[in-house]
């Protein structure tokens, strides 16, 4: 029997000694690190003799095997107890000497995820195959669309799908129905797959986190009609690009992008079938980069570990 | 020995027919067509019945061999010349028929250009090497820059260098100098391998074509600092874009265009080294494109055939 | 309403005038080309003088407008019939006296192909999905398979699946069996999505084309496990290659292939699960390139027009 | 002033701790650690319980910032002296410990390379500007060729140039000739820039290590003539393979590779011209991989952490 593993994701402020600090902790309960990355963001020294790194902060994402959590050396360390529960109180309290903000996920407890959608399918079966297939370590828990569209696709999967109409009238109202079924279901991801309904601000800030698949090469094509756009101009690449949703519209930090060659003999609906295939793949990355815990936000940019 | 080959590009409101007419034009002369490429621009019928492409243009590229130019076939049908102007006379006049534009170019005639820098010598390099060995059909005729500091590498390969220095006093007195250097090189194609000036809408009027190389992929990064927006805004992917240079500054018809893979360690100077090596390329196949005349511009499209 | 359209797709041994004939053809019918594109197979002269292209083969396809097939200037040409059939003699005219193959389809005749699986769901998934789509012109007939693994997924669409099991004692058998189902549903092609059975060359001989989809580079993998071949061999890329099936394992005539980047961290169950969305998109578009005619194959070669 | 950085390569069966154990080394000292990788080659686990690294062999990467290599910290832990002499004396002792082997680099004291190159200058031109440019950290010390064709290229950038002609009968004598010249100039790296001879087992045994680039998609095309090869068999992709030279030809350990898509139009020679842009790409990136302590070797597979 493997173990289950614990994937922690961290930010501090930047400062000398943090990988041996974080990794020391669990070396001292004698839990093996299966891998882990940092980064630090680096700001240039604003005077001689500055240390490099001043200023910046620093991100690490440590996957540890639990099998040895039962273990004496653990349970010296940890007191009375080696819950999952101990253990998440011990780390919290180095990282409130360091600053920093953390998560946990365990690889034995799935999060749930909503995928919202309106009328295409192409995005939703690429997702739904992928997690069938193990390759998005999650649970579907929810569909949801204004349209019924798809309600054939979520049920060929047994896949619970609701239908929320938004008109401008009804939006808020609709929205917050949105957010009822997003608790009721303990949902901790929201992806959108081609969902063709601008969130308002209020939801987002009340919403788990949001990813979005942009069917353009962002900041290039922004709003509604990317390929008719990337015709018109004549461009010879277009692109797909996965972002975690804000109020500003196309604007959220960037997780994944990628771009396909494209030749003038392709009008807007060649296009947007090649383009297709860039989406799906794309959006598949960004949504397991996220469940992987390998995604921080740092202002307008993403650090994918 | 092999024979020369012409080159010639058209363009035409499309009609049926018109490949069998221009490929027949040669067939009658008993000239080879080694090569050939069409495009037509499809508009969607408007009303019922309507052909296809009715209103669209025809684009078409032929690559002939003249070996038979002096068979007593062609000296039948184009007079009593064999010249290459007897047969451009013929061809214009069925070109002229049909409302066509073209040109033509001979594979022992290499046209001449001129290379404009500023002081980075990467493109400039990549552009000389690839022109001795053998992979651009042209001649560098001069390389010009508002700066001195690329002199010595036009003086390695013996290439005439002129130095115009610009101020926004001097600007239209010395765009006038440079259109005079290009006419006493009867230059027919000018290359911007990054050089930092916005040249005039009289300059561009007056000048042969422009390629320029953008180091962002347009039309997401416009302006002068590409890799620090694109750094800024934590892109994925970075890429740069060649273009003919027309007033509107980064908004001329693309040419061609490409991306490499970045990531979050990279810097603004890491992306900048990595945008490099896809400037150089980029540039390189849109001006092997222009010379082999294989690009056609539709509005604020090309089509490279 | 948009009238149907002919696609030919022809060979033949190259001489000058090709494309003038074949237009022409078209031309005289009053039939307009909505596209067309042609290869000569070069061959360099052997002695001074001698012609080019002296030697090779010419291919072309050529998209058709039947709209006008009706008219007066098609009658007339054609002798007492427009039906497709009649348009079909006079082109086998021409084609016979310039030692053509041809083939043509209707834009309003979808062909049939048949899709041969065993256990993994990723590649079949992937192409119904696309002829759902309308991304590929045909009908997908039934799908056959040696495991009953996947008859839910052929269900859950309505097509027809059967399950043919094989063992080495009753392969020819089966084979024959798989000969009878494919004529009785006058299948035009055969994929193999992640068929892992060998088919013998009398099966091959008597079969209609058969594409296959391997999980490598190929020629750089073959065999059964490529990428634990990969992984071995710590390559930095993994890719997958569609090819027409041949009495030599993995040695067709390759139609497309592609590449992803991978890193050490990856083992082979990771390059697998990338190598998957590299699979699929190669196969659809070979699929696809196959059904809209675009494919010769010359000895070990394909040209995809 | 910025301080200069030491770069630390090392590798080590793996256990528990040993991210903890190299950078707590440097926490005690006081020194910051600006970057730092690690990678375990894991083996999955033989019998249950088993930790899941257990017999791997554990890869890290740390880049240190000396600036406070003078302070009273670490002067009281590596005992009088704080010289870079004592750094390593301090870090081989633990590294003795844990079984590692390990190299170290110094931002302030470029490697020196030589390049190995016969006719072809492509990828020496690429070489020699990206190291002007800052790209490649090294210095070239010297250009070796079999044949005195580029020896106005070194002399251009002011390079020792060194002709070592080899025949059949010549070969050792030049090698040990060549090895000479190596050891005479403090060369730390040998690069093949398209260098047309065999190098013998004897000489790789005796000879800093040496990164060769191969024409084609290893393990696809070996031997001499890859782009006939990539022709011949139709392949829709050409690549380059830059990997470090062994005593069997073309199977070393790869440690960077590209392709470039390529259609049926191309013969090998604009195979060869395409090729030629990822060849140099690849090269480089090799190049600059190795000269930046990023790769380990491990079996026949490179990590380049």
């Amino acid at each position: 029997m493997t173990s289950a593993t614990a994937t922690f994701l961290l930010s501090a402020p930047d400062q000398p000694g943090l990988v041996a600090r974080f990794a020391g902790f669990f070396f001292e309960l004698g839990l093996n690190i299966i891998d882990s990355s940092n980064h630090a963001t680096v700001r240039q020294p604003a005077a001689k003799g500055e240390s490099l790194s001043h200023g910046g902060r620093f991100h690490m994402r440590l996957v540890v095997d639990l099998g040895a959590l039962a273990s004496p050396q653990a349970l010296a360390r940890l007191g009375d107890s080696t819950s999952r529960r101990a253990l998440e109180a011990a780390f919290g309290e180095l990282a409130e000497g360091l600053a920093a903000k953390w998560s946990v996920g365990y690889s034995d407890v799935p999060p749930k995820i909503a995928i919202l959608v309106t009328r295409e399918s192409s995005c939703l079966y690429d997702l739904i195959l992928r997690q069938k297939q193990g390759e998005l370590p999650c649970e579907i828990a929810l569909i949801i669309s204004n349209h019924p569209t798809l309600e054939s696709v979520a049920e060929g999967f047994r896949i619970p799908f609701f239908t929320l109409p938004v008109t401008a009238d009804t939006k808020r109202d609709q929205e917050e129905k949105l957010l009822a079924l997003l608790r009721r279901h303990h949902v901790s991801l929201v992806v959108l797959a081609r969902y063709m309904q601008v969130l308002t601000d209020a939801f987002l800030a009340d919403a788990p986190p949001v990813i979005n698949i942009h069917h353009g090469f962002l900041p290039a094509f922004q709003g509604a009609r990317p390929y008719f756009q990337a015709f018109d101009r004549g461009v010879k690449l277009v692109g797909a690009t996965a972002h975690y949703a804000t109020k500003d519209l196309d604007e959220g930090p960037i997780i994944e992008q990628d771009v396909v060659r494209v030749n003038h003999g392709m009008g807007p609906e060649e296009l947007s079938r090649v383009g297709r295939d860039v989406e799906r793949v794309v959006l598949a990355r960004a949504v397991r980069s996220h469940l992987e815990r390998r995604v921080v936000v740092e202002g307008r940019r993403t650090i994918v570990l």
